[in-house]
């Protein structure tokens, strides 16, 4: 089973694929997707679905998850990230994919054990989870641990 | 000219379309679409992708418009104002279009001649303006006035 996290963003949407078989998960890909920010909303907002349909029809994952957004305290920011969002769950359930979403602490806690852990001891956990990935940055490591957090949900309903 | 105005909303989207010949503007179509509230939000948001698409597809517009949004104060409502907002920019820039976005206040003076013109007005004024109009609802009624604004921007580069 191919599984798809993606943490989305309006300048930069990170994506991470993992494949499950039985309890066993390996990396398959991930990659961060920025639009130009001198490019008119709509145009951006193209340019992340065409981006996201790419790697969907490369990869061809069954099912997809979303982080639930700590929602910014800037309206305008908010109203810019849910835009990027839309398109982001567009683009999965266009694809006949069902779509999870799962609050940050609960990803945290499925990767480290605890929901207060940091972006770097995210990362570490990836790479242990992960042997020898390599993470296109940070966004792109968000989104793998929310494919990983899938993965595990899909398996145990815990 | 074929013009299209959206009013995005996750509950509601409204649509307008106006054709504009010379200096004329007649009216060609309004409708609201609804998404299932008890749906996923991913769902839901293909429903209005996949509603807004055929509307696209029957009357092919050559160029669209959304308001620029009042932002909610209530952070999650902004965030899926934007989840819609988004989605509906993407369809009208998915089938090739520019996308403008005009300012409420601009909107309203387009209309009604001033920028605190109320929602009753406008739809009087739209009653005016295009002779014979059934307006499908207040969200309809919304994207047609954009729809105008954009009509009248094109034209005279005010």
């Amino acid at each position: 089973m191919i599984l798809i996290g993606l943490d989305p963003g309006l300048t930069c949407t990170g994506w991470g694929i993992v494949a499950k078989s039985g309890s066993r998960i390996s990396h398959v890909a991930n990659g961060q997707i920025r639009t130009d920010a001198k490019a008119g909303m709509a145009e951006r907002l193209a340019e992340l679905d065409a981006a996201l349909t790419d790697v969907l029809l490369h990869h061809r994952p069954d099912s997809g998850a979303v982080e639930e957004v700590f929602v910014n305290k800037n309206p305008q920011s908010t109203l810019k990230l849910g835009q990027a969002r839309g398109v982001a769950m567009l683009s999965l359930a266009r694809a006949g994919m069902p779509v999870a979403e799962y609050p940050t602490k609960v990803i945290k806690k499925a990767l480290v054990g605890t929901g207060a852990a940091d972006k770097k001891q995210i990362q570490a956990m990836l790479k242990v989870l992960l042997p020898g990935v390599r993470l296109a940055g940070e966004d792109a490591s968000d989104a793998l641990a929310v494919a990983i957090t899938h993965a595990n949900m899909l398996g145990s309903h815990r």
